[in-house]
C-alpha cells in the first residue's frame, strides 16, 4: 500500500520558478543543468528513489537497524541500495569537484534531497548527514585531510557523522564535556560520550568518518572553547590502510517512534587511550564551522518535510479516490470519499502546503546558488543574505507541515490508518523527528528573530517587496488574502524589529509561521500566475483557507507575548 | 518517567463552573453529589487511577494485548486492575439502579472518566465501551434482555461491546452487510465479519457481550434496514449457566499505532450455524438506537482527548522544569528550559487548550443531567439540545488538541521525545486515535452543520448570548479578543444556517474549531472571573494567542469553501 513516486512536473516547476528560467541558458548561474541535463538527471534520481529506496521502506520501519556486540546491522536491502547510491555518484553532485565531486547546483542538490527523503527518510537522512560533514571538511579542513577523507566520502565509499550532543548538551552545546588531548604528533585523543548520533555505527560503509565537538584541556568555557575534530571508525596502520580500530564504538542504539532503520547511536570515544583525532579549523572555532554548515543542514531537513508530506499526500489520495463511503448530494451510490467536501478539503490542505513548502525550499536552495555562482560580489552578498533569512523559515515550515500533512493523511485514511500495516502510521511517526533535530523548530524560529533579521541587512525589506508586488498582481479569487497576508506580515516583521528581546522570543514561533505563508502563498501565486489551472486552483485554496491565519498569527506574535511572559501563575498547580 | 496525577483541583473546579455551586446544594439536580461527595469520589477514582491505573500505562504499550489460539491476554497487571475496577463499583457509577447501577450524575462520571482516559487509555476505552454498550441496552432492550444481561454489564463482571465496522462499512453504516436470520423461538443467527472491535476478546470477564449492527433478510437497503443485536460470547445451557461457546470468535487483532493494550479484533459470526442473537429495540431501527446512545460515546472520547491532553502536559512541565538548557537574558547559569520564552509558549498552549477541552465537555455533561433531572419539561429539553449542539464540539475540540498537545509535549522534550522509552511518544500515539473512532472529527463537524445546527432550535442563539455576555464582562488584558472571537462565530454561525449544503460541508471543520475557540475561551473567561491568577493568566493566554486564530477560522468558513469545491483541478496531478 505504501509507495512513493517522484513528482517530477511539480519539481521541475518549483526549480525553474525559484531559479527562473534564463538560469538554465548559456551563460545563466546554472547553465550545467541546461540542455536537458535538469530533466535527465532528476528522471534517473526519480527512478532510482522507486526502484531501490523505496522498495525497502517498510522493512527499515518493520525490522529498523539492529545491534548487537557493537555493530549495527542495517534494514534488509540497504546495504544493496547504499552500493547503487554510490554506483550512482548520487553523494557526489554538490561536493567540490578538486574532491571527486561534481560541484552541481544546490538546486539540483535539493530537488534530489527531497526525492530521496519522500522514498525512504530513515536512509536518506545517512548521505544527508554526509553532505553535511563533506561541507564542513570543505570550509575547514587542512589540505591533507581533505585529501585522506574527503574524496572517500564524497565517493559514498566512507560515512560520515555529525557528533554534537550529549546527555547535558542538546540544544545548548556550551555545555559540551567531550575532552580532546592533545598529542604530541599533533594529532588529539577524544574522551567521552556522545547521544542521538545519526548513523554512528552501521554496515553500509567500510569506515565512517566521525565530525565530534569537544573541548581541549585550556579551552574557555562555553561556546568560545568548542573545537571541531575528525576522528575516524579506522585509522590507518604504518602502511597507510585503514584497518585499525579507532578508540571509539557504538554502545546502543535508541528505540525511536520513527525512522526505525536509521540507527541513532550512543558513541563512546576513549574507553582506553582516547580516540585518535584530528583538528578541524581551528582550536575553540568548532562552534562557528558547525554554524556555517548547519544552514545546509538544516535546508536539507526541510526538504525532509517536504518528502515525507509529498509522500503522505500521494499515499492519502490514492486512497480518497478508491474508497467509496457515503452519498454526496449529486448520487446515491457510495462516492469516493474525496468527493465529500470535508476530506477534499483535507486533500487540498496537503498538497497546498507540500507545494508551498517546496517553493520555499527551491527558493533557499536557488539562493545558495547565486551566492555561489553569482559574479557581482554584492549581488552574490545579497543572495547568501536571502538564503540565511530564508533558511529558517525552510526548515521549521516545512517540517511542522510535514508532521501535520501526514496527520491528514491519517485522517483520511480513517481507522485503517491507524493500523501500522496500512504505512501511514509510518509516515507520520518518521515525520514527527524532523521539527526536532538539526536546531528545534522554536531554535529556528529565534534564529529568525534575533540573528537572522538583524544580520540580514535589506533581506527581509526585499523579501517583503516581492510578495507584495506579486500579491497585488495575483488574479485568482480570494487573492486579497495574499495582500492582507503580506501586509500582516510587513506590520509583524516592523514589531519584531524593535521588540523587547523577551516579547520576540515570546512571538518567534507565530511570526516564523506568518513569514512561511505570506512567503508561501506568495510563491504559489507567481507560479499560478503562469495560467496553469492546477496551479491557480492550489494556489486560492492555499490563499483563502490558510493563508487567511495571517491576521490571527500578527495578534499573537505581536499582542500574545505579554501572555506568555507573564502567564507565570498559569503553569503552578 | 511517565506518571499521571489527577488534576483534582482543575477537575472540581471545571465541575462546580459547568453545574454552577447551586446545584450541589439540597434540592439541587445534583444535590446526591452534596455533602462532600463529589470531593470524596473523585478522590477515590485519582487513588484508583493512579495506583492500578497509570502503574501498568507503559507495560499496554511495550508488550500489547496479545492474540494466539482465538484468545487475547491483554497486558501484566489489567486483569488485576480490572478485578479492582468492578470491585469499586466504578462501573456502576452513572448506570441505571434498577440494574445495580448508582444512577450519579454525568458530570461525576465525565471527571471520572477523563481521570481513568488520563492514567491508561487503553485500557479505559474499555469500560468506556461497555458504559455505552449498557446505555444501548437501558435504551432499547426487552425487560428480559436487562435482567439477564445488563446487571452483569452494569457491574462489570461481563464485558460489552459495539460491533459497527465492516471492510466495506467504515463511516458509512449504509453499506453494513452482517446478516440475521430469525429463528422460531424469536431469537437470530448472525453471520458475517465485523472489524475494528475494540475490547471484542479478552481475559478480563468472563463472558462478553456484543452488541451488532446487522441486517434482516428482508429489510430495506440503507440505514433503514439495520438492526441491533445482542450475541454474547457465552451462551446459556439448558440449567441457565453461561457456559456453553456460542458460534463467534475474535479472528486476530491489529497491529495499531498506539493503545496497543487495548485488543482491536475482527470478529468472526457464524462459522458453523451461525451465533445466537437476540433483538435490542425494534426490527430495522437499530441505528437510531446507535445514534441516540453515541452521543455518550462521543463525549466520553472527547474526555480521553482531554485525559490525554493532561498526562501529555503534566509530564512535558514536569520536564521543562528540571531539564537544564540555554540562558536566559536574567541569568548566566543553564536554565530550565521552560525559562525560555518559546517553550513556556508551548507550556501555556497545552495548559490552555487542555482547560478549555476539559471546561467544553464539563458543560455537555452538566447539561446532559439538567436535561434528566430538570423538573420542567421545557428546561429539560432545552438542556437536551444544548448537550446535542455541544456534543460534536466536545468530541472533534477535545481529541484534537488531545494530539496536538501531546505533540507539543513531545517536541519540549525534543529529541528525547522521540526515544520511545521516554514515554510522550506513547501519549502521543495514544492520542492520535481519537480523532478518528466514535464518528471521525470531520464527521462531527459535518453532524454540527448539518444535524445539530437544524434540529436544535434556539440552542445556538442561547449558547451565543451567553459567551457574549461572559466575553463583554472580562476584564483581563487581552479580553477583547474573547469579543472578536465570540462576533466572527455569531456571523460564521447566521452564514452556515443558510449556506449552500457543499459550502457548509467545506467549512464544517474550520467552524467547528471557531466554535470551540470561542466557547473554550469564554468559559475561560467565566472561571476567571472568580479571581484566582492561575485561572486569569490561563483564559489571558487562551485569549491572546490562541482566539485570535477565529478571524482567520471565520473567513476559511465562509470564503474557504468555494476554493474547497471548486479545487478539484488542484488534486489532478
Amino acid at each position: 500500500m505504501t509507495t512513493y513516486r517522484a513528482p517530477l512536473d511539480d519539481i521541475l516547476f518549483a526549480a525553474r520558478l525559484a531559479a527562473g528560467a534564463s538560469a538554465f541558458e548559456a551563460g545563466g548561474i546554472l547553465a550545467d543543468l541546461g540542455d536537458g541535463l535538469l530533466e535527465a538527471t532528476l528522471n534517473e534520481a526519480a527512478k532510482f528513489a522507486e526502484e531501490r529506496l523505496a522498495s525497502c521502506y517498510r522493512d527499515g520501519d518493520r525490522i529498523g537497524a539492529i545491534f548487537a556486540d557493537g555493530a549495527v546491522t542495517t534494514p534488509p536491502g540497504w546495504k544493496e541500495a547504499y552500493a547503487e547510491w554510490v554506483k550512482g555518484g548520487w553523494n557526489a553532485l554538490k561536493a567540490d569537484p578538486a574532491y571527486g565531486g561534481l560541484g552541481l547546483p544546490r538546486l539540483l542538490n535539493a530537488a534530489c534531497t527531497e526525492i530521496w527523503q519522500g522514498a525512504n527518510a530513515a536512509f536518506a537522512i545517512c548521505p544527508l548527514l554526509s553532505q553535511s560533514a563533506m561541507e564542513a571538511l570543505e570550509r575547514a579542513a587542512s589540505e591533507e585531510l581533505k585529501k585522506t577523507y574527503l574524496a572517500k566520502m564524497v565517493r559514498g565509499e566512507w560515512g560520515a557523522t555529525m557528533n554534537l550532543t550529549e546527555p547535558q548538551a542538546g540544544s545548548d552545546l556550551a555545555l559540551t564535556r567531550v575532552k580532546a588531548r592533545p598529542q604530541a604528533d599533533g594529532s588529539y585523543r577524544l574522551f567521552g560520550q556522545k547521544i542521538f548520533i545519526t548513523y554512528g555505527e552501521h554496515d553500509l560503509t567500510e569506515n565512517i568518518v566521525h565530525l565530534v565537538l569537544a573541548r581541549l584541556p585550556d579551552a574557555p568555557p562555553g561556546t568560545q572553547g568548542i573545537s571541531l575534530f575528525l576522528a575516524p571508525k579506522f585509522i590507518a596502520d604504518s602502511q597507510g590502510r585503514f584497518t585499525r580500530r579507532n578508540d571509539l564504538r557504538c554502545a546502543g542504539i535508541e528505540h525511536k517512534l520513527g525512522i526505525r532503520g536509521s540507527p541513532t547511536c550512543t558513541m563512546a570515544y576513549g574507553d582506553g587511550d582516547g580516540a585518535v583525532a584530528y583538528l578541524v579549523g581551528e582550536e575553540n572555532k568548532g562552534l562557528a564551522t558547525m554554524f556555517a554548515m548547519m544552514n545546509d543542514a538544516r535546508l536539507a531537513v526541510g526538504l525532509q518535510g517536504v518528502g515525507i508530506a509529498e509522500r503522505a499526500t500521494q499515499q492519502a489520495l490514492a486512497y480518497a479516490r478508491e474508497r467509496l463511503q457515503g452519498r454526496t448530494p449529486e448520487s446515491d451510490a457510495p462516492a469516493p470519499i474525496l468527493a465529500h467536501p470535508d476530506v477534499k478539503r483535507m486533500a487540498l490542505t496537503m498538497t497546498a502546503q507540500t507545494h508551498a513548502a517546496r517553493a520555499i525550499c527551491y527558493e533557499t536552495a536557488a539562493s545558495l546558488d547565486r551566492a555561489r555562482r553569482q559574479r557581482d560580489p554584492a549581488r552574490a552578498s545579497e543572495a547568501q543574505r536571502r538564503a540565511d533569512l530564508l533558511t529558517p523559515v525552510a526548515k521549521a515550515f516545512s517540517t511542522d507541515i510535514g508532521h501535520e500533512v501526514a496527520s491528514l493523511g491519517v485522517q483520511i485514511f480513517g481507522g485503517i490508518g491507524y493500523i501500522e500495516e496500512t504505512g501511514a502510521a509510518q509516515v507520520m511517526r518518521d515525520a514527527r523527528i524532523a521539527p526536532i533535530y538539526e536546531g528545534t523548530n522554536g531554535i529556528q524560529a529565534i534564529d529568525l528573530v534575533t540573528r537572522k533579521l538583524q544580520r540580514t541587512g535589506s533581506a527581509l525589506a526585499r523579501e517583503i517587496e516581492d510578495m507584495r508586488a506579486i500579491a497585488a498582481e495575483a488574479r485568482f479569487d480570494g487573492a486579497s488574502a495574499l495582500v492582507d497576508a503580506v501586509a500582516d506580515f510587513e506590520r509583524t516583521s516592523r514589531f519584531m524589529l524593535k521588540a523587547a528581546p523577551a516579547l520576540a522570543l515570546a512571538g518567534a514561533t507565530p511570526y516564523l509561521r506568518l513569514f512561511a505563508l505570506a512567503r508561501g502563498g506568495t510563491l504559489l501565486a507567481k507560479g499560478a500566475a503562469q495560467g496553469e489551472a492546477r496551479r491557480i486552483a492550489i494556489a486560492r485554496f492555499f490563499a483563502r483557507n490558510l493563508a487567511v491565519a495571517s491576521s490571527g498569527l500578527a495578534r499573537e506574535a505581536m499582542e500574545g507575548g505579554a501572555a506568555v511572559i507573564e502567564a507565570e501563575a498559569a503553569l503552578h498547580a
